[in-house]
């Protein structure tokens, strides 16, 4: 999306992939709000570690910097043997794993190359299937993003107050973002609104990140605390809620997201106000029966009793921590919630959008058919 | 309350009169909870600026603080001239009153102490008046904090998780608190149970004092982000939520308090969890007829934007603010929500337990009494 760079706004993408010097290019997302720096990745140990420190982070984005990473390896190698060469790959493939051992994205991302470099039959044409193979990943995310974006758009009305939770933007994906990609659509649309960006403690993605999105984009907004939504929705001051999902149960239409967002449903639902998760479809999980079965990170206590930011009299740009809770006190900080799918209005989806328990019987639309799975 | 003062446990009130160097004491309150430090006040003129820069802060100590303030700077005259001393009272009751100009409690703690040194004829009568009434204005606040809590206990049992946002704790009364006082006489009854605190953005009183005075008591507690009640709710994690009270609507049940209290009780509603409100008798309203009534304070942005914390190299125990939020942004900042009526499953007050729409019906054991007011 745009960037206003001293007064000149310029398209970026969350992370590119320069093929001549064969670097991955990533804005520095640990700098933002305060700085917009691009750094480039040398070589793919490099890459890994980007995503091991959180240089990008968002499933789609290291998704998608996996895959160039493994592109950007395998094209390293000089040798022209195929066996020589496939080792190596492999050697690629376990070290951008183990860079965020978890998360499934990079993993999902990586599988799908080396299925297409299978199609190559010279180590030549196994690395520029694997360069192209790359560029389609993060081509698709982007296509996916707009397309849920555009069926999003719908639902905006000029002069509305949407409130969104987290960061379910732009820099999450390689472009436009899941939650934020409705926002996107209608402001191209020439549509008029205004959004609150939670602030979302305790890492305050929706103060730093989100906002810094919709600053960039030049669409109106405020941060809140997480505090103040009930009390605005109580007075009329909002209309609807979009959020994102780090996990969505196709066989229930529960979503798991950041810490919070099942507050936001509860307050909504009391007050008839509509509440719309958007996801990529990758997000949703076909096999789990109940959201008490997502298991639930519990998160390190100290970014609950702390905060980063940028002192007053601060040279630097870069956030650094301060303690803000009493030093003689523990904290709890569970990172995701669960959404049932009764407080849900509709999921955005790339391909419509869509009543949450409706999501089983749709799976096929949706691209999911697991043959064993008859019964519905 | 108990502070532990290296290893030391000590008995501190918030606010305390030095007779004999007529000089008021006051818990530093913008150190903690990083340092302890009690500072004294010179003269009246010393105590309007602490409670201005809010050294103290708090419905009920800044009312105690006033009141010690008066007979401060009445027993600083050294003349005998009854007419002179008038004028000059009159003097000091203007300089505390504009220390906070909205605040009621001064006020109404002032007035009280002039209308009981009138009791006396001479100028030495009425100093000496000054200072026992002061003194019995500590005492009573005390004592009704004590009271409540006595009554509140009661719905405390072992091995319960009370949740409790912002600060109604010891620090912003004379002693003991509102939401905190049934936890402190729970305790003394040997009871067990341990405390969730909101942190309570933006200013995080929750983390900062709420904790520190439990931490400080030796209660068992944990804070957490405004963020993860909902969550711990929705597993089973929390038994009962204790909150205090800015304004209680005596005719509707309705309160005013902390932004996100409101979310609170929407979310104890939904999980059936007990919702109390604690609160002094002064705190209620008799006059206002509607919630959507309550002025509500829209407060400065900057306190959504950033957070007060130590950095960790820092040298310094005081708080330092720190920019949060994208630099380019806005923010939103409504400082108090109101709760309805039908939310809250009990009102502890001095006088008992009540359900918010009968307090009405028994405003005149809750010490109102308007003749005018006839009807029923």
């Amino acid at each position: 999306m745009n960037v206003n760079i001293r007064g000149q706004i310029r398209h970026y993408r969350t992370v590119t992939f320069d093929a001549k010097q064969n670097q991955v290019l990533l804005i520095e997302q640990r700098l933002l709000p305060h700085e917009f720096k691009i750094v480039a990745t040398g070589d793919f140990r490099e890459t890994a570690r980007a995503i091991k420190d959180m240089v990008v982070r968002g499933a789609g984005a290291i998704g998608a910097t996996a895959a160039y990473g493994l592109a950007q390896g395998a094209r390293a190698l000089r040798g022209r043997d195929p066996k020589k060469f496939s080792a190596h790959v492999e050697g690629v493939f376990q070290t951008l794993r183990a860079a965020r051992p978890t998360a499934v994205d990079p993993v999902n991302a990586m599988n799908g190359l080396r299925e297409i470099m299978r199609g190559g039959e010279t180590v030549e044409e196994q690395q520029a299937l694997a360069l192209a193979g790359a560029e389609e990943f993060a081509n698709e995310d982007v296509r996916h993003c707009q397309e849920l974006g555009e069926h999003g758009a719908r639902l905006i009305r000029n002069g509305m107050k949407v409130l969104t939770h987290c960061n379910a933007g732009w820099l999450a994906f390689v472009d436009v973002g899941s939650a934020t990609a409705p926002m996107y659509a209608a402001q191209a649309q020439g549509k008029k609104f205004h959004v609150f960006c939670d602030e979302t403690r305790p890492r305050s993605q929706g103060a730093t990140l989100t906002a810094w999105e919709l600053a960039e984009q030049g669409i109106s907004h405020q941060i809140i605390a997480d505090n103040a939504a009930g009390h605005l929705m109580q007075r009329g001051e909002i209309d609807m809620v979009i959020v994102g999902s780090d996990r969505t149960l196709g066989r229930t239409g529960e979503v798991a997201n950041k810490i919070g967002t099942y507050t936001k449903a509860v307050l909504a639902a009391r007050h008839k106000i509509p509440f719309y998760v958007a996801i990529p479809l990758s997000t949703i999980d076909w096999n789990l029966k109940s959201g008490f079965d997502i298991p639930i990170e519990e998160r390190h206590e100290s970014e609950v009793l702390g905060a980063w930011g940028v002192g007053q009299n601060s040279k630097s740009a870069r956030n650094s921590y301060v303690r803000v809770g009493n030093p003689g006190s523990r904290a709890r900080n569970p990172g995701f919630d669960v959404t049932p799918a009764e407080l849900i209005t509709g999921i955005i989806t790339p391909a419509g959008i869509f009543k949450p328990r409706k999501l089983w019987a749709r799976r096929k639309e949706l691209g999911f058919e697991k043959e064993k799975d008859g019964k519905e």
